[in-house]
């Protein structure tokens, strides 16, 4: 038998050979007598063409066939002539003359029309995802996605790190995000809980002396999804002992830097650009800040703590900020009515108002100008570089305010200034995270990130007495204004562990019900350690080039949690239920 | 600061070096002053010696360490005289005179020793997993398992295969074993349940175009556990468009040839042996044969079909069989007692005895060689080719019991005969499965694989008249005995879908309920596929050597599918059952 040959790969190499090919009818032109069909498969497209003169039967049945259709067919590579050329198609110098074809299954017409670009609800493309999926751009991610998956995999296994394979099947540890449950048959009344993340398991490996460990590994949480989240994903899950914070990040970065090199043949330069959490926010408003373009937030609290201007004057005072951002010569294209909108885009982030003041050849002009001195317009004129033609957007506010808002409003006028260069790759660490969080609702610290994410060594002291100041040996990677995932080193030491989890409001028995078996493990000799978790779908996304989360999972879930192909989650049995000793509860209409 | 090596990995190479060292003590000695410390990373061990004339302060710290602590150390690597080498120990000609040391973690007296070999309960070593796992059998045994992943990995990817996901949360389909099952937040009193396989996934990925797919994917079932189940199980999962069982099987022995030449260096000659799954039954009497010795079934119900023996007679006439089983040169060495134990044994397969002759010179001898002919005899001899020595073991019943209790002595007779080459990777196909199996007391047919299995060619038309007597165009892969998994060509044409569920006795109306996307995902174009599931953990099991699939897995589960280190499943908080809108229901007691 003839060895079947990819579509996409022929090139007038394969001229006057005879070729075996089989694949899906892209698209069916009939001209003058014959008949050309765009034969796809996995590698792409080709034209084949159908002639009386090569084959009759072949032109015949070929008649019957529609788009999607499964064919076989047999056929002869010839060079096109200079005129039928077609320069946007790969194989565009060739076509292939058929001489024989069988039909492997019809189709009936699809719901939507299988091409690159496609403007059909995302609904009926994800009921019908085994469609959707065989688009280029999607064939493309999911190759995408492959190839830096084992790019990953290389450079792990390379530096020494062993893959493997922690539960699926846990125990429930409420601390954190909404676990997804599992009734247990064998044990009524009892759950297992999907893992939200390997967490507990992977420094279990360390303990168990493995050293290095990472996995590609399924994470799962119960919360309202945003577009941006999925109920199940999927993270890069690294743990290594014996490691500092700075090895695991110099690690990471290298094998951050293998994976663009092999999937996007781009270079990044090292080491990262390593910015504390504090300076994130001061500059940029945000903890993930997009480096690829200016418009950094300026302040001038400090300028404005004794000021006429009571919203400024207060909120410097009270604990608060005054911050700016300089629109560089766009004054003039921004409207009094644009800018109204620019206000209600910060209200949804808190601010009360957006204040603003163009820079004009006389001086600051606009609606707070006449508030403010001219002592305190020429202090700010300075401190924003500012120049004739800039346009200075101010928010006061509470600082969370202040870094929500302005952090917003920077990225939204980057995009629309277009000042992203999207072709940049801006990685950088945010390290120096505080360890606690304060939630003034509940009277209690919540760990920022986990907690058995260990202070820094200097802050040790500091746990019990002022617990809000002590920073965390932590460090979040980010790119473009994403959060790609982060780390830290843990707690090794079991009267550490203690302390930890007395400042987060945990009984000794609380604490040895939840987390007993780590607390024990922590007995017997746990080692130092440390690694690093980063989201998968997330690095596809962006590797990707694309804005929706849903594209690079294969079958992925509406933002309810729905599997529109498959019609997940749905009713069961009630046989189902009673073996599992549950029962659903009544309505409450 | 000084770069860590490896304990394990100092040879005399690195004499007259000064090297950083950290890892766990695994046992201490004192001896004349002197502290001797075998250090233990993950590499292995090395001997490392605390002396007064290298350091007072380092021995002072030593004579506080006990087994477990963790350390790290710098020292200086010197060679060990002629008399004091240790030939047992990887490093054992060299040792490492400390310097300076640091205890970096202490450990409490573990609660059984970290050493090769341990006769501690399974229990208490899954309690504390974490010092299991320290030991080096099971150090030895996850490094091959990933070696084994990587293994089958860089088969695939060189193969064009792509590695992807498929969901973990998915749709209830009651066919097949128990699901697991996860109440829904968002829509009450709906469930997703976990997939038993990515079948239906890995089918709707070939009618998404992918043509090749392939994930080591985790699947779940809800089964009573035995010692060689889990519920969570890992499977080397491959699909693939356009390829014949043929070329499905050809491949994935390419597969496994190079994973055992990669993993333990041991050539797999190929092609592997295919044997149809009668010839499978009739010969070893079982579906999946071990190879590696004889003790082969041998058939004799066409020479007692008209017998005086009543017992054989009838079982040959009522469509039952009369097979036995000819143990060479054992004679001698079965009491009537050994042999009343085998009949013991073979009863728990249903047996009602095991007859029994023994070959002397004067010809068979045994308590039922009176009922028998001597052309009967005469028979058996030259059909078994029986010679002074032997033990022939008979038993007459139904085909199924035959085959079970005869297959099953066979292997427990290979085993105590010790006629297993334990050395010997002995590998087959098991080819021409039926498609149906009948259940007498449901009366209704069952897919001996599953609902989506294609018949062979040449059988469709025997479908709907005589569905027990279709075969599958289905294949199993066996390893010395077990059953590493098996695949098929799937069913890609809706009518014949149809017709299966049918003949499974599906109403319409059932069938659509239950896999209404596939049926319709039939209708768009999907192409011929297939592809084959192999049990990753069963093939490490073998690989390793070990006869406890528990082994293979960093944290499996008891037989009651508990979690004894974290102590999953437990009890969750009414507050989560009342979200997932659940409620125990009472018990009955």
């Amino acid at each position: 038998m003839m060895e079947r040959k990819l579509a996409g790969t022929l090139t007038e190499e394969n001229i006057n050979q005879e070729v075996l090919l089989k694949g899906w009818v892209q698209k069916r032109r009939d001209l003058g007598g014959l008949i050309f069909i765009d034969l796809r498969d996995k590698s792409g497209l080709v034209q084949v063409v159908f002639n009386p003169d090569y084959s009759k039967e072949a032109l015949e049945i070929a008649n019957k066939i529609r788009s999607e259709y499964v064919i076989e067919l047999t056929g002869e590579v010839v060079g096109r002539e200079q005129s039928t050329i077609n320069p946007t198609m790969k194989t565009g110098k060739i076509e292939v003359f058929v001489k024989e074809i069988t039909i492997l299954n019809k189709s009936n017409t699809p719901p939507f029309a299988i091409q690159d670009e496609t403007d059909v609800s995302e609904d009926l493309r994800l009921k019908y995802r085994y469609l959707d999926l065989r688009r280029s751009p999607l064939q493309e991610t999911f190759k995408l996605r492959h190839q830096t998956s084992q790019a990953i995999r290389n450079f792990l296994n390379n530096d020494g790190f062993l893959e493997m394979e922690t539960p699926i099947l846990t125990k429930s540890t409420p601390e954190g995000a909404r676990d997804y449950l599992v009734p247990s048959r064998v044990h009524p009344g009892e759950f297992y809980a999907l893992p939200q993340s390997p967490q507990l398991f992977k420094q279990l490996i360390m303990m168990s002396g493995f050293e290095k460990y990472y996995q590609i590994a399924r994470c799962f949480r119960d919360e309202d999804l945003r577009a941006d989240r999925q109920p199940e994903f999927t993270q890069i899950d690294i743990e290594t002992s014996f490691m500092t914070s700075d090895e695991i990040m110099e690690m990471t970065e290298r094998m951050m830097q293998q994976v663009v090199k092999e999937v996007k043949n781009i270079d990044i330069e090292l080491p990262l650009l390593r910015m504390p959490y504090k300076e994130a926010m001061d500059r940029f408003g945000s903890d993930k800040p997009d480096t690829r373009f200016g418009l950094e937030l300026i302040h001038v609290s400090d300028i404005m703590e004794n000021s006429g201007f009571k919203v400024f004057q207060s909120a410097a005072q009270s604990g608060g900020k005054v911050a700016l951002i300089n629109v560089q010569g766009e004054a003039a294209s921004f409207s009094r009515k644009d800018i109204d909108k620019l206000t209600d885009f910060v209200k949804v982030y808190g601010a009360k108002g957006l204040a603003w003041l163009k820079v004009e050849a006389e001086g600051l002009k606009g609606p707070i100008a006449k508030f403010l001195l001219d002592e305190e317009k020429n202090a700010i004129i300075s401190r924003a570089e500012a120049e004739e033609g800039d346009l200075l957007l101010f928010v006061a506010d509470k600082s969370s305010v202040v870094y929500d808002s302005l952090g917003a409003l920077r990225l939204k006028l980057g995009k629309e200034l277009k000042l992203i260069d999207e072709s940049k790759f801006n990685f950088l660490w945010v390290t120096d995270w505080p360890l606690l969080e304060y939630d003034e609702a509940l009277g209690r610290y919540f760990a920022a990130h986990h907690p058995f994410t260990s202070p820094v060594e200097a802050d040790l002291d500091k746990l019990e007495e002022d617990p809000g100041s002590v920073l965390a040996n932590a460090y979040d990677l980010v790119l473009n204004g994403y959060e790609l995932g982060g780390g830290s080193i843990r707690i090794h030491k079991r009267d550490i562990q203690n302390k930890m989890f007395k400042v987060l409001g945990f009984t000794e028995e609380e604490a040895k019900e939840q987390f007993g078996f780590l607390l024990e493990a922590l007995e017997f000799g746990a080692p130092p350690h440390g690694g690093v978790a980063l989201g998968l779908d997330r690095i596809i996304m962006l590797l990707a080039g694309r804005t929706n989360l849903r594209d690079t999972i294969l079958f992925p879930k509406t933002a309810s949690a729905s599997d529109l192909l498959t019609d997940a989650p749905s009713e069961v049995s009630d046989v189902q239920l009673e073996e599992l000793s549950i029962q659903l509860s009544e309505k409450n209409d």
